[in-house]
């Protein structure tokens, strides 16, 4: 096949009508990449690439020569823990710098949502009520350690914008990296998430969902955090146990945390987080890849992958991210 | 008088009782620097200097020895503007990086909020309710300009944070600093002011108040401002005309606002802000010097005034700042 040729790709989601929400996107890339539902597609041995987003099982079963799987997003665990993925496809995600600096603001908010008891002055202007918070009660930024699970593209951008506001980070890595970071320190190795933990006064989660992190978060790991801390977690619903979030809050061991993802998404309107003062839910918002930006690196990934080239948006399919 | 004795000083508040308030912070320094009520005052020529906060305005009068007017805060307008300040007193403010760092945690939390439309999240929240925003639709922070006005210890701080969230910042100065700072840009000399609104998505105001920035914040600053620009408010309330925002709102010049500072504060229950969804009330709380600097920084400039020094933490009385 020569590589002016359109290469052909299929939608592989079992939650959502991807042509739908990426036509606009892949619009500037006909001439690359053209992609069908399965159900149009009665060649399926052209097919060479997946654009996926939770695929169902047997997803990838018509598709002999597919060589690519591309998530419209920043994760895979949905694509690697496919049972139908072919072993020697290569999985790509995207990489957008902008989502960095989306998921960076969104996670300081919530890290001065909790420093500053926010809802506090949410709940008092409701009331059009005055009610001042005595500042000598908090802990200084520099006071206030901010613990980070994950320190990809996502947990970097965080840590640059909460050093820049005073706190000091430690985050956990699988090795320490080479380049220094101001006012940041590794844990590293076996059990670096758990030390993490009883350094943190607030606890940010941006770990990709693997074997190794699933129910990370759970009662024993909370007892290790310092008493009255917080959890801001934006990584996977699965990552967490609901129901011992709720007993370290009721034990006092935490004193409020923020989710933006649940094992159950959305999260039904009678699920007991809503309604809890102490939690803020928000509805999977953290960040998005810019859809212009997942159209280039798919098409770019596309162009590689039909060349024999590894693309650079590739990810370790052993590690799972 | 030898620098080893302790030096008299004075409470001057027309607002506050300081000794209720900073009897804790000043208790270590009682070696160096002694306070007292006006009331409890019978020698008043052996006092040096006052702690003040809002003095009335005759409050200076009855201390012909007194040279130094030291701010429990950041701000010392109400000191500067005090008609019975003896003109060959020197006024200190508290200059406290942990401030600095308070402060643009706040002010990049009030910037997420309009970025992200947070209250959108809070409002759904409070209905059980999972709304997700439609993404595409936000410009990514580097396309989300952030004007600042008044870049001192403060301003500084948060063109820090808000950068380090990737947004550009454009900041207002008399003079161009030297040093080129990551992502800031400059407008300096007559009118900067001006130049940073019509720049300014979101404009965060952190200016002293003075003569000049007096009444800055009104309708005609507000329209050369970008169509659905952001205010956020944490300098003081004279800056502002309090009916122009609302008019700026109305005609949808500006979409949003983040009001901390007023022209009556407790701002009472009656007024329209509190009720107003497009702005977010918070009671001055923003930032507040730590009680332990202040003294540490009063007791230090009290002893360079009698000693004939300079303290560090002086202000320019003719610029108010």
């Amino acid at each position: 096949m020569a590589e002016q040729d359109v290469i052909e790709g299929v939608f592989l989601s079992a939650a959502y009508d991807l042509r739908e929400i990426f036509a606009e996107a892949l619009a500037p890339h006909a001439e690359t990449i053209r992609l069908r539902h399965p159900h149009e597609i009665d060649d399926p041995e052209t097919i060479r690439f997946a654009l996926c987003w939770r695929p169902a099982d047997d997803a990838f079963l018509p598709y002999p020569n597919l060589r690519l799987a591309s998530s419209i997003a920043a994760g895979v665990d949905s694509i690697i823990n496919c049972p139908s993925l072919p072993a020697d496809a290569l999985v790509t995600r995207v990489r957008d710098e902008d989502q960095g600096d989306v998921m960076a603001g969104f996670a300081a908010w919530h890290v001065v949502w909790h420093h500053r008891n926010m809802r506090h002055h949410i709940v008092h202007e409701a009331k059009h009520e005055w009610a001042r918070l005595i500042s000598a009660r908090m802990k200084p930024p520099r006071e206030t350690p901010v613990g980070i699970l994950g320190f990809g593209l996502m947990g970097r951008a965080i840590a640059r914008a909460v050093t820049a506001m005073g706190f000091p980070v430690v985050a956990a890595v699988r090795n320490a990296p080479r380049d220094a970071m101001p006012g940041v320190r590794f844990e590293s190795g076996e059990g670096a998430a758990g030390r993490v933990a009883e350094q943190a006064a607030i606890l940010i989660n941006v770990l990709p969902l693997t074997a190794q992190t699933r129910g990370l978060l759970d009662l024993d790991f909370f007892n290790r955090m310092p008493v009255g801390a917080a959890l801001i977690q934006l990584g996977r619903g699965e990552h967490l146990i609901e129901a011992d979030l709720l007993k370290a809050l009721d034990s006092g061991r935490l004193s409020s945390a923020s989710l933006d993802v649940f094992d159950i998404e959305p999260l039904p309107a009678e699920h007991p987080f809503w309604a809890d003062e102490r939690i803020l839910v928000t509805p999977h918002q953290a960040s998005d890849c810019s859809p212009r930006r997942m159209a280039e690196q798919l098409a770019r990934a596309a162009r590689d992958v039909v060349a024999g080239r590894i693309p650079e948006t590739v990810v370790d399919r052993a590690n799972g991210y």
